[in-house]
């Protein structure tokens, strides 16, 4: 059956587009069919996203369905970042895949500033992926009994939500209710991969495990949306997900005067002014400027779940005056969350992207990698905000985008 | 100079990485050498990352900078999607730039149910690029006075904002005061292209000549986070950015029972519980269910500024019973951020994304072509809050993962 | 018929508690025969409750029903304390009623702190009484068109609000979507009445004749919880609803120094921490210490509606070194609800708590004494913010508490 | 000395206001002494605030200081009410002291219908009062050392915070990290207290061995405002603080045809578009209609710290038909910070409105009498909120104030 066959096929109504993977046996030629269906059928010319090194065999339905070809995205080298973490010990070049411009430049000067000063400290302050299946109880009362029925069967529920995986431990579960519902937030170690997947199916069967054993409760979703994935929300960021990471830097007032002609006080300044008083008027969750900026890059580059870019930018820039008068920053970021195997950490451009990090598959030990990736992503975000802080007092934002590339990123 | 040549000079620090298309001329061999360099100082294969087609002669300063190849995203195709706009009007096959399995077929499978039922009906209710610049006053006092200034020569500064360039129109300012400090939010018209990075020109403009032109007034930022750019927040939630859209279908229930054997009131059920109580609870900006996901992978595939993302998936899920006893579904983005011109999305595959969908570059009349996609991306993202609706509440979450992209996306 | 009668007739079931003031004609009687009926049902004494100065025939369907007595709240004097407002102009003392032991005394010695600085300047920046009735359209579709219509008939909307009050004026009708819900928050110039009753009944005009104008429409609910009423929210932050006030004092460095031994960086230091640091990290509306103590106090005394502390508490605290050394301080108020006639601004101690700040009754020109009274109130929140932030930084609080009103109300 | 003289005295500046309780040895005479002061002053009367039964002598420096006299403020009872929890058992009698017409009635409604339907059951979930001192640490990664040793050191933590009162118990210690800075959320168990003073005395004294045992941390606010005392926000509403408490009943289809002619699918309506939709798009954390309005009124009724209505009154009306077709309605307050001793617990008429309800002073065993208390509070508010829901649909507001107080309390 030659190619054409299939297209005609498919615009004769005989097959469908996502039915072709399975006709031919193989994605790539159904991608190249897909492709030239839609040329046909909607006059454009797919060369382009034709264009690909990407084997959709080894992609269709792991990561993805209906393929008619890849996106290419810029990717752009901030650093060397100097990095003190637990794991992530020494220079790194961090891969950042954007379309917008000034951005790289941004992270790149911010890397320079830190690196020359010692470098940015990081450390994981918690882990852990959450699910929360949220469940119908008869009322109010029986929310109550059968939060401690789950209570005292913890180690039972345990159990069943680790059967399915060996990477998987469950570390808490988190009760929460309104009325007559009740969500169980499941919190589990998900070693170095980001794990929402594993923990959904490990969630589904705690949630199926319970209906057949409690009476009287129903199931009504596995997801109640107080888990919270891609919603922007106040329990990761109150309560984490993913990995709670903190990365911090002091900035010598000399450095800032001699190399910016600024002074401490005048980051802090913008700091509060914009980030904290600012962004509490906007009723934000990002007392930042700009973390969602460098995230995204890196989460597109390194084939992160780039929708969970919303919660994981989420966090706080502090500044302040240290006691010897120079300039203490830190990036706090309650909810990020990364991983280094599974997802679209194994596809070509994004696994060697993950190896310039040296955090490319699973860490020894387990879960490791996934830390020191965490550990040098906040450094990044560190380098790329306080850039940013230094720009906007200098006033070099919009002039940054008009002369293409100077020194900041707008946010 | 050869290649070899340039790499040994990073090495010693004679050039810097960022210097290398200077001296070069060309940005795709500094591509190559800064690859070479990075290939050598890590000890890693870059290869897929330089298999690229992107020209970064034509990316350089424009989208991105120190650049050493290009991420490759496999580009699923969703549809056909019926849309039913002011511009947008017919079949639509979504790009959708993913790695996450079950999303492509999500979005699909909901495009069908959408499709099936008459379509999906999207309006743009307003539409508006916002950046707020903060000023400092001595008092409050001269806050309110300071205000009231503003408004006396509102023309002018709309003459200053707009001088740069013919595109945009200053429609709105909107001040806010705390103490001493204001934030006069500008909202802008950008034809068909996003515009951040014009408003914050023109802002930077406006702020350069109210300097200029009252005694007494400091420039803190040209960004206080009032605006709101890549952070969840409630001012774009309440007031917009970008474009407010909503998109809408009304589903039978005789097709809901016969295709997935549950009623209206099971979807309403699920959505009330999840959409509403659960992101209540978590006190989200995301009453829905996966906005993010959907939005993440278009932006993605069209060019767009990815990390948008974060407050262009915020929104609300609103599903009833009507009174014909069948299922009326909507979905409503306050604030979605999309252009068809500037950016990345003259990009090779981005570009051809944005022609599959009819809407690449300046609309006719202008801003047509900003609009109509818009209108598209609501109906896609109404798809896939609707299939996903279905799923939880068929339990198909997990299951679609480990059967790899049968029915659902989790989230 | 003796009280024993109509209390026996209560026991019996003849006569609802809510009924013996019909039957008696004499509300001060049912009062009593109420309290008797209690007394004896239950056991208890209510002597104290029994001593009261109403007169119930005053209050009865005015501001309250089923009464059997009054509670006693000990009302505490801060002052003098020196306010320039528009309207306030002078000295004053503020009367506060509290059982928080503490709290006089923290706002009394802020008080001293701001009057011997010259005094706290406030400024009104926005006015309106906002009810948000809720409408359900047939689409989304609809709800544009219906926004639109409203649009063009608002002049005709605006007398029909205006028709049932000459003290009521119709200043803006802001629309919101979601879906094909439409929310109309009519926003109102209520002169000196805090207002809601009568912008209540205005809006149950306004919806029915709207009901009555245009096919499709269906009211469901004359508040839709856009009003904001007594809920903390965003809307009313970032809006306004009542008056926005803001208050604002310069604290000299030396004053600091001499009277407390602390510098105005210690203030702001304990203000950016607590107030924006912690708050936000708190996903707070209340960016201060403690309004809701001071306003709570003044609404209690002066016959506000107290339930609208709520919102009329949110707000912000900031605070900076100034460019001559010494410490600039303001609190921002959105939403400051309050009257001063209606509602129980006239009970006999309430009304006397008013004539104390020379605000009771109507102003001339009206509207003057509510402003003037909101002037007063920021004042009086500026002073106790101030005081707890010093108290906070010198350690004061339970020391303040151990030792019973010394120095500082905690919060 | 006469009165005389001492106001003389202050007229001349050599005795302040404050200091007339000391110099006169006498609360009382000191009161009038005030009172008088002012009434010259101002020239005003303040009869009517001087005509009360407390003994100032009892508050003076306990409740409050500088007392001038008292507020008074009509109490309406609302019952009986049917409560069935764990200490509330049997029929209430509701004193609600409001000056807000239609309130009393509203509640009093609500009462009807839910005792006549079964009653209310109220159960308390959670119970703990919060305070939050910050600190400062040197960087971030002394912050995650810092919290491991408070961690390593609970046991000795406890007996500190304990040591000054046997009522009190520590229960938990949560740590919150935003760089540098460091929140110990401390809860306690407080008995029948609503004990936000000895919490606060606890966490000066657990700040104060934490800077003596630990070196390097900096207390920088005995109350960080993650507490959350008097500010709305997401902390409590997540984890609770005070009471967190549930109230619910079912109602059946036939009565609410009945007696309202309305169905449980009307009330589940308002319910969803008003509760839940209008306070998302709000982004309020009251998902209630006037929850704020019945815990107010009691809050003053009772002697309770009035200011923390704010949070208090946070939390979520849900409203569903169920199985059997009848409204099950529920309402949960995350944050009901409630006591039955201390604060103004013991003045005359709070002491009564408390024996009114069968819960004046401690409890047996300890805590009964507060959680009993809580219970009935959360009925009260399940009353009000249900027949405000009714109202609404009914369109009985406006009219209910118009005709003042025959149905419905607006908000």
């Amino acid at each position: 059956m030659s190619l054409d066959d299939v297209v005609r096929m498919i615009e004769e109504g005989k097959v469908k587009m996502h039915e072709v993977d399975d006709l031919l046996k193989d994605s790539n030629l159904a991608t190249r069919a897909r492709r030239m269906y839609l040329e046909r059928r909607l006059g454009v010319e797919l060369k382009a996203i034709g264009s690909t090194i990407i084997d959709f065999n080894q992609v269709y339905r792991r990561n993805t369905e209906n393929t008619i070809g890849a996106a290419q995205i810029p990717i752009g080298v901030a650093g060397p970042l100097l990095v003190r973490g637990l794991y992530a010990n020494g220079s790194y070049y961090i891969p950042l895949a954007t379309t917008e411009g000034a951005l790289v430049a941004s992270v790149n000067r911010g890397a320079k500033v830190v690196t020359e000063n010692g470098g940015a400290r990081s450390i994981v302050i918690k882990d852990g992926m959450a699910r929360a299946p949220l469940f119908k109880l008869p009322s109010a009362v029986d929310s109550v009994k059968f939060i401690d029925w789950v209570r005292l069967n913890l180690s039972r529920i345990k159990e069943v939500a680790e059967s399915g995986s060996r990477h998987l431990r469950l570390n808490e579960v988190q009760p929460f209710v309104m009325g007559n519902n009740v969500w169980l937030r499941l919190v589990f170690n998900t070693g170095d991969a980001m794990g929402m997947n594993m923990v959904t199916i490990a969630s589904e069967r705690v949630a199926k495990w319970i209906e057949d054993n409690y009476q009287g409760v129903r199931l009504i979703s596995v997801s109640g949306n107080m888990c919270v994935d891609k919603k922007p929300n106040a329990v990761n960021f109150l309560m984490g997900r993913g990995k709670t990471v903190v990365s911090e830097a002091v900035i010598s007032r000399r450095y800032l005067m001699e190399r910016f002609g600024i002074t401490p006080e005048d980051v802090v300044n913008v700091n509060v002014r914009k980030n904290l008083l600012g962004s509490a008027y906007a009723h934000s969750y990002g007392f930042n400027a700009h973390f969602a900026n460098i995230i995204t890059a890196i989460f597109i580059a390194t084939g992160q779940d780039v929708a969970q870019v919303v919660e994981s930018s989420m966090g706080t820039t502090w500044a302040e005056v240290n006691d010897d008068g120079d300039l203490y920053v830190s990036v706090t970021l309650p909810s990020l969350e990364v991983g280094t195997v599974g997802g679209g950490t194994g596809l070509p451009t994004q696994r060697e992207a993950l190896q310039m990090l040296g955090v490319q598959g699973g860490g020894d030990p387990p879960g490791s990698n996934a830390v020191k990736f965490a550990e040098i992503v906040a450094a990044a975000v560190l380098a790329g905000e306080l850039n940013l802080l230094i720009a906007q007092h200098r006033r070099e934002l919009g002039r940054a985008h008009e002369m293409l590339g100077r020194a900041g990123k707008q946010t």
